[in-house]
């Protein structure tokens, strides 16, 4: 591939990135974001390849969002690795910056204290079963970001499918100018999503692993052979995962547009995704599959 | 007082209040915004001309809220007079802009669905303990404004204390690029505070109701005289308040600032005001007074 080349800088607090996208403006220059949590692997650079082609400027933010994580979540633990992440995106060439801000940058009056967005649409499934307050930390940090960053356009991951469809529910019930615009799954070769967590897995999780994707695809190849019982397809694939040392949160299909349940299949013109989340082991894996 | 003169257009969509807003973008204006329920009176007014010191372009906007009146509240029955508004403002000559949406054009996705914007901030303290949900309605809306006006100042009146202080925390705690500034209260010769709930008042309720603002002032009397038992203040308040026929919510003595409670008086460098609520008839009354 071609690289620009693009030189990378770094910002570490609102003020900085404020001042430096700032000047853009004044030159009519266009902007993307791509919010991630950092330890950036090949989905992420994925994503930043997006962003370059949607906009002037690309904004890379790598903050570990404290609210986002629940009672006994892998908040300490979750892998922080900021100057491996700014050689990797130097390397990459394809972000003018890296917005990296501290608690007290995003939370100036405390995370208890802190104002609250919360997006009712999905409220307690899927994802949001498992994970009480997770969706709301993340609207919470995300319409920070934009309205420090003011972004044109913002990237986000569809391996976070749900919040993917939160987010862009949350810009458009807010007519906040911003156009989001998601990025498809990277997977390892033998089909593993690409995910930090990963690193979590022992090495026999770790093989054990691609039997989400594999799952996900046996759901996919049924509804494409016409099969219109969800509700089976759903069961059988959890209990093949439990059997093969999965603990499944769940396992749904849905339509892919606002991840509302679909009537069967008699609605042929819906598209559909299939989405899971397990956990194996300490790791809490997620994944979808486009119909 | 020598009126500038301003032509008032009118913008009744999000996307007309984006055109128009955004031509005066492209020759570096500044814009101010005043939030308003309508129904616009002396206290309106002249925040209308704050406005107007502190940008070159001024937009009011007029929008019965109704995610911020409670069950039983008075959301049906809130005054709406658009024309006189406008009519009002024209002759005015402050105001560049009403806009004037519908539900749908702030609330896309109905009012159920909408993403909630909540500060915790003085959570089921004042106002917000006889009203639940008051606040995160009008966070919710004055955020939505915030976002499709983009202003680079907004003003509130000082009637609504709490709002106001709820409502900076919002504009700082999200790292809006948003100047907040407080208008004082607009009084009738009878010292009662201007509102649009005044006309809930039958006639006679109408001589009782400046009682409210004496009150104030009584409380306000003895703080300077050196009274130091807040407590046995506001009890007295709100006694004196019920023999005149009120049915107050509270009376309370906090800091200015942030409408923390003081501890007594020692800290007398603290800036601090009295507030109160309080029923007259069918008008939910609210006043306050900086000591």
């Amino acid at each position: 591939m071609d690289k620009p080349g693009v030189p990378l800088q770094g910002a570490y607090t609102t003020k900085a990135v404020r001042e430096l996208v700032g000047s853009w403006r004044l030159t009519h220059q266009t902007v993307a974001l791509v919010p991630t949590m950092g330890n950036l692997h090949q989905g992420h650079l994925s994503l930043m390849e997006i962003a370059r082609e949607h906009a002037d400027r690309v904004v890379c933010s790598i903050f570990v969002n404290p609210t986002q994580f629940g009672v006994g979540e892998d908040f300490e633990s979750y892998p922080r690795s900021l100057a491996d992440d700014e050689a990797l995106l130097a390397e990459q060439g394809l972000v003018d910056l890296v917005f990296a801000p501290d608690d007290k940058d995003i939370y100036p009056f405390g995370v208890e204290a802190a104002v609250r967005v919360s997006v009712p649409q999905l409220h307690g499934e899927l994802c949001a079963a498992g994970r009480p307050g997770h969706f709301e930390g993340v609207s919470s940090v995300v319409l920070r970001l934009l309205g420090i960053v003011a972004p044109d356009v913002m990237v986000l991951g569809e391996k976070d499918y749900q919040q993917l469809v939160l987010l862009r529910r949350m810009v458009r019930d807010l007519q906040l100018p911003i156009k989001v615009v998601g990025g498809s799954i990277q997977r390892e070769r033998d089909g593993l999503a690409m995910s930090s967590r990963n690193r979590y897995l022992s090495a026999s999780e770790r093989r054990t692993a691609p039997k989400l994707h594999g799952e996900l695809k046996r759901v996919r190849e049924a509804l494409l052979d016409g099969e219109e019982n969800l509700r089976a397809l759903e069961t059988e694939a959890s209990r093949a995962l439990r059997a093969a040392g999965f603990d499944p949160d769940y396992v749904e299909v849905r339509r892919a547009g606002d991840l509302s349940r679909p009537n069967g299949l008699e609605s042929a013109g819906d598209n559909l995704i299939v989405l899971a989340a397990a956990w194996l082991g300490k790791a809490r894996l997620i994944d979808n599959l486009r119909i």
